[in-house]
């Protein structure tokens, strides 16, 4: 069944991927901690959880720091999805 | 305007978070370069870009090693826009 080359590329592709996976779980659990300190110290400071300028300041550097193949487009709604859930987070705090 | 406690955490957390951000576009390109890899695969192979068998065990293996503070839910939706972006760039290759 994964005897041909293409099929060995896709079984190799996936066993890096599932590494990488991995990687990213547990960077966006140590965001997610991140996030929580800034809920709670947030609340004593009475600052709000949305707070737009940082966000396009995430999305600006991202963006700039992308070499692709990743498109600019892609990686913004990859990080608006990251920063929604930051957000939830953050009420949660 | 920074010298309180709280106020330096906001600060402290969001030079972390700066950081994590940045390997975070770092993995999810090289995730990006297998995925077109797989992609040009697949084409040659005649295989679907959409599998939801793979996908779905991506998911279980994420889940299953979550440790938190991310909710499964919010590492399922987190997934769910990875791939996403996967289907859509696997379709570009």
């Amino acid at each position: 069944m994964t005897d041909s080359e293409p099929a060995r590329i896709v079984e190799e592709a996936r066993r890096v991927i599932d590494e990488i996976d991995l990687a990213i779980l547990v960077l966006l659990n140590r965001r997610a901690e991140q996030v929580r300190r800034i809920g709670t110290a947030k609340r004593v400071l009475g600052e709000p959880v949305y707070q737009p300028d940082r966000e396009e300041r995430i999305f600006d550097r991202v963006v700039g720091a992308n070499t692709g193949p990743l498109e600019d487009a892609a990686l913004r709604r990859l990080f608006e999805r990251i920063l929604d859930e930051s957000r939830r987070l953050e009420r949660m705090s």
